[in-house]
């Protein structure tokens, strides 16, 4: 048996053709028009396939929100599940952004339902919250490895609330930069064949350019995982303030747009599924087209 | 329309009742017997209603381990409700043990999941993550006093792990307990009418009997839910480090049992139903009674 491709290597390539431009699909359901239906679960798993299906050969990562499917109980799972399927099968690498965390036995559970080969909601990465310590981690790690996949671990979130732990001063430097520290070991482990990056990402937050570059030097082949770009108010020099020099540009991460990209205001109104369509791919080419000029210039 | 009664008073009432024994809902499948069939997520689910049958009346509480439905997918998640709605309907208060936390949206979304009205996974409390910051955990608290319901904030927690981050110095005190010292306001909210308690638990692992104490300091109102008991190794004595005294003997908070219940080694080797209710019953009644014993002495 042949090991799989690492994901950093797919990452890596699929951002360099496409861009650096996450699609966060997250489904507020108040939000999504009625021409998708009216039925909670199924209005949202046909909203998320038709997300997906603009998405394709346009960006590199589609980053599914777990606890806005979760809303609706093992049917917002099958939802779910429908999208990360519909995904895979456009060639999108899904980061599934779930947050998980916990010891061993559960963790491989995680591990197994998101990375793993029979994952019923299959994804390319997920994320994990660190704060229950490295041996939580563990599972994941070793579940990519074999899997050739990846995963992002908060550090500096883009909410407000992160500063009330993760930017306090643990024992010399902020708690952020103890955890980029401390995850270095299993970054190397995931290490890419064709790239110097890692499969395990960095949740760094746009809002905190500052803290980004601090995390940069920190965990140098850590590609950074970037919310709060565009509806969460920063824009796209500060998303890439932790990318560094490569050949085509600044590169070291995606840069994630939820609302912006799948709520523009033109698909709110949109009464026919081809003026969405319409919608959705002008703010995919918007969002792309100012993320390339901020890695380019 | 009255206010819900508070998950606080709630949960004293319980424990004082039928003593400190939270029973763990892990289903470790390699390790459910046969006779609940062999079909992954449809023997979860039967097992982990008899384990709730067996419950009924002998303890406060039960905690499902979302991770190991959740590995099932949708099937697992469809589960997963069914065991919540059969401890709901044997008047068992349900911890979700799912360890969740986000940003606002998000987090208003897992909070519904499972505090809410309308909750498909119905549960009286849920376990939650602090390190992306105190707004995340807004919205749980906001459903939890709407609902008469409650949360558990990862603390200090039970895994060789927890040393990594939360036992580290934070600006002159251990991260576990700036986490107790911050939520200090939140858990006066959820106050109890007829008790002091809070429906704002922490989780302080048996592991760290010292902690515990600590945290019982910082955090006086605070109900704990303590893992770590019996199958991870920790005693009754050490279990209820940070209870204190009561009106009959010590209180505050339940002490969770896992793997030692559900699958003690006369239960594995049943070859019928009531061969497992049997080592199941012996198992709830010996940790009950080991439990009783330490707090009452």
């Amino acid at each position: 048996m042949t090991s799989p491709t690492p994901f950093a290597d797919r990452l890596m390539k699929a951002t360099l053709e496409l861009g650096p431009l996450c699609v966060g699909v997250d489904p507020h359901f108040g939000k999504i028009p009625a021409l998708f239906g009216t039925n909670g679960a199924e209005a949202v798993a046909n909203w998320g396939e038709a997300v997906i299906a603009r998405c394709e050969g346009k960006v590199s990562m589609v980053k599914p929100q777990a606890g806005l499917f979760e809303r609706w109980g093992s049917k917002g799972v099958a939802a779910l599940e429908r999208v990360c399927v519909a995904a895979q099968k456009a060639n999108l690498l899904v980061m599934m952004d779930a947050k998980r965390g916990d010891i061993g036995s559960t963790a491989v559970g995680y591990a197994e339902a998101y990375l793993g080969a029979d994952a019923c909601a299959p994804s390319d990465a997920i994320t994990v919250n660190p704060y229950m310590g490295l041996d939580t981690l563990e599972p994941f790690v070793e579940v990519a490895i074999r899997e050739g996949k990846g995963i992002a671990v908060l550090a500096r979130t883009s909410n407000p609330g992160s500063a009330d732990f993760q930017a306090k001063d643990l024992e010399g430097a902020p708690l952020f930069m103890r955890v980029a520290q401390a995850l270095n070991p299993l970054a190397q482990r995931l290490q890419g064949k064709e790239t110097k990056w890692s499969g395990l990402m960095l949740v760094a937050g746009a809002t905190g350019p500052e803290e980004a570059r601090l995390l940069r030097e920190a965990a140098p082949i850590c590609p950074f995982l970037v919310p709060g770009y565009g509806a969460q108010g920063a824009g796209a020099a500060q998303a890439v303030a932790g990318f560094v020099s490569g050949p085509q540009g600044l590169e070291g991460g995606v840069v994630n747009a939820s609302r912006s990209i799948t709520f523009p205001e033109a698909a709110q109104n949109a009464s026919t599924a081809k003026e969405w369509d319409m919608a959705v791919d002008a703010a995919i080419q918007a969002a792309q087209t100012d993320l390339k000029t901020a890695v380019q210039s």
